[in-house]
């Protein structure tokens, strides 16, 4: 057996059956079998085809089943839940290096067995061929960095609010105002596309008009990510409508996208993709059904995201801190070993984020690879936002030299205004 | 307000916020809101693009939270977890007839919000401009029995097993067996897509031979859906080789492949879409977080699917019979009023059938306008696969002819032989 050619994956699992029965049914039902033994399926074709059990390890068990319509074995009248780390491998060749083939492969009909009352894909390791198979981010930290001229701090970033409802020009006001303060990034939001109040052409050309015109009063080109998620030939359409207006980023809703929609557009893309991750908590609010965002965003940086989003610390959602940190720790490591091949993707902190959550995410982080996006966070600030941008500014300062932020607020205005605005 | 341009969807939640201010948050959240007021956000606007609430329907409560990470009002001691069935509406000028925008605004961070223990998006009703922008299904109910020349009864089906592992030549010897015994339809495996040790090419080649030598002979041609799940330009090239070989159906992968890449498929498509699921346990499998399937099928119909998996009677899954015959029934629903714009699709009744489960198919569906398929129970008949499609024929004419089965078994030696082995 060649290592290096076997996909492997880990699923948290929970059974009323044997533990190695259940886990058999699964690699089963994902590789070359079937509910009843087939004529075709002979010894040999199991041993080149069939999935395999690496190992499992037993961690605990609860007394009533987590999901319902699950199965006990037959004759068994005390069933106990037990559940249980496993690792399962497949061979490469069973689908090849194919994102949407794996997804089928490793997220498939499994989710689905009578054996399991949960399970939950916690992990994937890939063999190199889908790195040799799929470009990657283009852009990633050093491409980002590049075009925003922005070095050894991370991107203060914001999202143009009201999410939905600024017409063009509306929304072209909102960034003058940002860029006049100073802002690196800016992010529509995903609900904003091309709706008809605010085409998405009308918007490009009414927001370029304010970035360039600053940048060439200025030399800070801000990078604004326009959501061009749409279908197949929208989004390449308006790529090159950002493109040609000077843009230096556009930004996909992934779960709507899919895995081919997004790696067409990057095989096809001159600029950085700006990931979002909206409907995530479809496939992480459960524990017991679902993907770790360990596996997760390894599909999407193979198919050429280049910043994904991680929440952020204290979010307005339900995630916890350790989930967000690590989530943001896995965007900066590497996927694959050797120069290049490491599909690093700069991680996105937003939700909820203000000036209060700098320290912790650069303690937490342990790197300033990172955007840093508020929206109400931001632009709510009472002396507006300028002054908005400049307190985060100020914060991330403060949190980068390890300075405490109320002592470094005495000095600095809209810090203070800003930390008793987000109390 | 005019209703006919509003989008209205149906969520199930659980909450221990007040409900109204719960289900506030989450229409906030998914159109002009940030979790703080910002400047932008006027009355206005609000109005012109805010999510409202349509009604709420209490329906009990619970004493703890389904879901983990949810929040509970400040400075409530004693908190109880209520639940309700509410309907949001938006306007359609929030995002235009765009199904990946659509799915970012019903599907999107809403599942994240602490106000949540228990969200599931359970029905959508869209406006006429989604039928407008989008093509739908090509061929449908109709389209599929021209194809196939198989009316007034269910197509017989079947799935090649071993799931993967075959050599295109071994499929095509399997395939040869199979339309030798009066198969309508047969599948690949979801598995089974571009492998290296059955490349799709090679395939098409070897299976086509066998359907289209066997067409010619007989008059009948099989109607064979390959699985092109891959890349965008590899789907197309796929289909144009199918196209080329004299096939008549393709098969996609849905949640692999996005709604873009689907609509993309369609709009090039000659051929029917035999839309797969598989990795639909995701979004259904928790009774807290997801989606039913009579939301996410209609996504997936207006892109362009032809047949839809509802899964099966007393399936190999954890699905109960109710919830499969109304995914079904839902299939044949149409979406749309007006002729040719109902949407309607062929659902595939798959997973574990056998000549069991023909009678209580053909009773909860009402109509015979379906794909029965099987695998195990069909090509593992003991007289070899020509008897199990025999069988599966004769348990049909029971079915829809209300004899009892096993009474008509008494003179149908390959039926007798299936309800012996699938006992």
């Amino acid at each position: 057996m060649n290592l290096s050619n076997r996909i492997f994956a880990q699923y948290e699992i929970e059974t009323a059956f044997p533990l190695e029965e259940a886990i058999a049914t699964m690699a089963g039902e994902q590789s070359s079998g079937t509910f009843l033994q087939v004529p075709g399926e002979t010894a040999e074709l199991k041993e080149k085809s069939g999935a395999q059990i690496e190992w499992i390890r037993e961690t605990g068990s609860v007394a009533s089943p987590s999901l319902p319509g699950a199965g006990i074995p037959k004759g068994e009248s005390r069933p106990v839940w037990r559940r249980a780390l496993t690792q399962v491998s497949w061979p490469i060749e069973n689908m090849g290096p194919s994102l949407p083939n794996l997804w089928a492969t490793v997220a498939g009909n499994l989710f689905e067995l009578q054996q399991f009352s949960g399970l939950r894909l916690v992990d994937l390791t890939l063999p190199e061929a889908f790195r040799d198979a799929y470009p990657g981010p283009q852009f990633g930290v050093a491409g980002t960095r590049r075009l925003t001229a922005v070095e050894g701090r991370p991107l203060i970033g914001t999202i143009v609010k009201p999410s939905v409802g600024l017409s063009p020009d509306a929304t072209a006001a909102l960034v003058a105002d940002l860029v006049a303060g100073g802002i690196d990034f800016i992010k529509d939001d995903e609900l904003q596309a091309d709706g008809p109040h605010c085409p998405f052409a009308q918007r490009v050309e009414a927001v370029m008009r304010v970035i360039n015109n600053h940048a060439e009063r200025t030399g800070k080109k801000v990078m604004f990510a326009f959501n061009l998620t749409g279908e197949i030939e929208q989004m390449l359409e308006r790529h090159d409508l950002v493109l040609r207006h000077g843009g230096t980023c556009v930004m996909v809703s992934l779960n709507s996208t899919g895995l081919p929609g997004l790696a067409y557009l990057r095989r096809h893309c001159q600029l950085p993709i700006h990931a979002h991750r909206n409907g995530w908590g479809l496939f992480q609010r459960s524990p017991h059904i679902g993907l770790s965002y360990l596996a997760y965003q390894k599909f999407w940086r193979l198919a050429g995201a280049d910043h994904m989003h991680v929440n952020g610390l204290r979010n307005k959602f339900c995630e916890g801190d350790e989930s967000v940190l690590a989530s943001a720790r896995e965007c900066l490591t590497p996927m694959f070993q050797g120069e290049g091949r490491g599909c690093e993707v700069m991680p996105v902190f937003s939700s909820g984020q203000t000036v209060r959550q700098t320290a912790d995410t650069f303690k937490g982080l342990g790197s300033p690879d990172l955007i840093y996006a508020a929206g109400g966070g931001l632009v709510a600030h009472p002396g507006g936002v300028a002054a908005g941008v400049r307190a985060m500014h100020q914060s991330w300062q403060a949190a980068m030299s390890g300075i405490d932020i109320n002592e470094h607020a005495r000095t600095n205005t809209e810090l203070r205004q800003a930390l008793e605005k987000y109390a």
